[in-house]
């Protein structure tokens, strides 16, 4: 997917929401296999959002069978919505190469969450398929973000170094950052170096971050977010209604993206 | 497997190699598939290596496929060779736990190459099973690793920074480091911050590491690295003999490693 057609999808749904597909095997609902949990999902919040990320990690822990409802999962979702496969790779370049091609020929998703730490020649494979997306780890919402990444190198926090030498290999047009929503006032520093780049934003909702201050500090001309949520439209309800509450949940939040962008 | 097992095997084998199963599935000799193409070097080199390390780039990119291939292959190598998941993973808590229990339950692997860049809770959930290893990238065989990886940090450049750091997490038990040959006096700078840890060295071989220099800067007093080589063994033949030269090959690596350490 492209980067003009991914703003006509955000406009005409007046929606820059992606939801999480981390799907937990440990919380399915009692009956519900993850595939049709998966499904459900989908097709409640299909008119709600404009992105969809399955976080490997619940897939892979399945071994094969994992990947086979990850394939089936991203074949369902169609091509109305932009594809993340929260991954988070990154290795020397030959083998970043295979990378890409699995998550982008594969699987066919259109993008795929990148680790900075290896360098240029780690990120590179993943910017080199037309129409397709690395989205590089900035700063993340965790608590091990005061780690590595608020460090300061060079007298900068080190996220603003990767901001800075990542968006130089690529463009807007294929390259994405994920920035946290914990630290929404951080948004704004990382406009003063990446204005048009599109970021994506987890930690909204189930973490604690707050979709209004994510708008104020990190909105560009071209809205120029994906804000995640998960856990907290994934498991609204717990019982058989899980999927309608779900839709509700990923509807409210819609609407208050509407109400804050759009109106 | 523990520390002191694998210190055993090392001086029982004389050999502190990892064969790297980096599997191309475009360079598999004609009429051998994956699987049979792996059996086949495991037994040619067996005897004289003491860690095997597929990546796992060469097996996602066939999707479930890939990792059923994986999978028989890990069960193959059996419980005599140390098994390092060359996955470079990391994420936050929560999910890291489930990498965590794909590589060391649903795989069986005895570690994982893990990514420090998100910070503590990323790692942490690696070191929490008995007898499995967390293998964190600290200073890699790559021409990106002068990104950031060499960048200063607080005065120091930033791998430094993730040993310190990630080795105050973990012990010598249960966290390895990796650290490229293809810097090797780098590694007397690495031994003075974790003096006893295991570290795991590719770039010997294709990439152009010296094993004496490996040794000469790296090496403590239980030996203390594993170093991989994975195409110079892998690919010593493209013919019908494969697994006959890469048998040779692991052999002279073995020789020059008991000449070097042993004699």
């Amino acid at each position: 997917m492209t980067r003009a057609q991914l703003i006509e999808l955000i406009h005409q749904r007046k929606s820059f929401l992606c939801v999480g597909l981390d799907t937990d095997p440990a919380k399915l609902p009692a009956g519900v296999d993850m595939l049709t949990f998966n499904k459900a999902i989908i097709d409640a919040t299909r008119e709600c959002c404009v992105a969809y990320k399955p976080n490997l990690a619940f897939y892979e822990v399945l071994g094969a069978q994992g990947w086979d409802i990850l394939h089936q999962t991203i074949a369902y979702i169609g091509d109305q919505h932009f594809t993340i496969a929260d991954a988070k790779r990154g290795d020397i370049g030959n083998t970043s190469t295979y990378y890409a091609r699995t998550f982008f020929e594969t699987l066919g998703c259109d993008s795929v969450t990148v680790a900075p730490y290896m360098g240029r020649d780690s990120v590179e494979p993943f910017i080199q398929f037309p129409g397709k997306w690395a989205i590089v780890l900035a700063l993340t919402s965790n608590p091990g973000a005061d780690d590595f990444e608020l460090n300061h190198v060079n007298e900068e926090p080190l996220y603003k170094e990767v901001l800075r030498r990542v968006s130089s290999w690529g463009s807007e047009h294929n390259t994405m950052f994920v920035v946290g929503a914990t630290r929404p006032e951080m948004l704004a520093e990382v406009r003063k170096i990446v204005p048009n780049h599109f970021l994506l934003v987890p930690g909204v909702g189930a973490q604690g971050g707050s979709l209004s201050e994510v708008v104020k500090y990190g909105r560009n001309a071209d809205v120029g977010l994906l804000v995640n949520a998960s856990r907290s439209i994934l498991y609204a309800s717990s019982g058989s209604d899980f999927a309608e509450a779900a839709g509700a949940e990923a509807k409210r939040m819609q609407e208050e993206m509407e109400r804050i962008v759009w109106q």
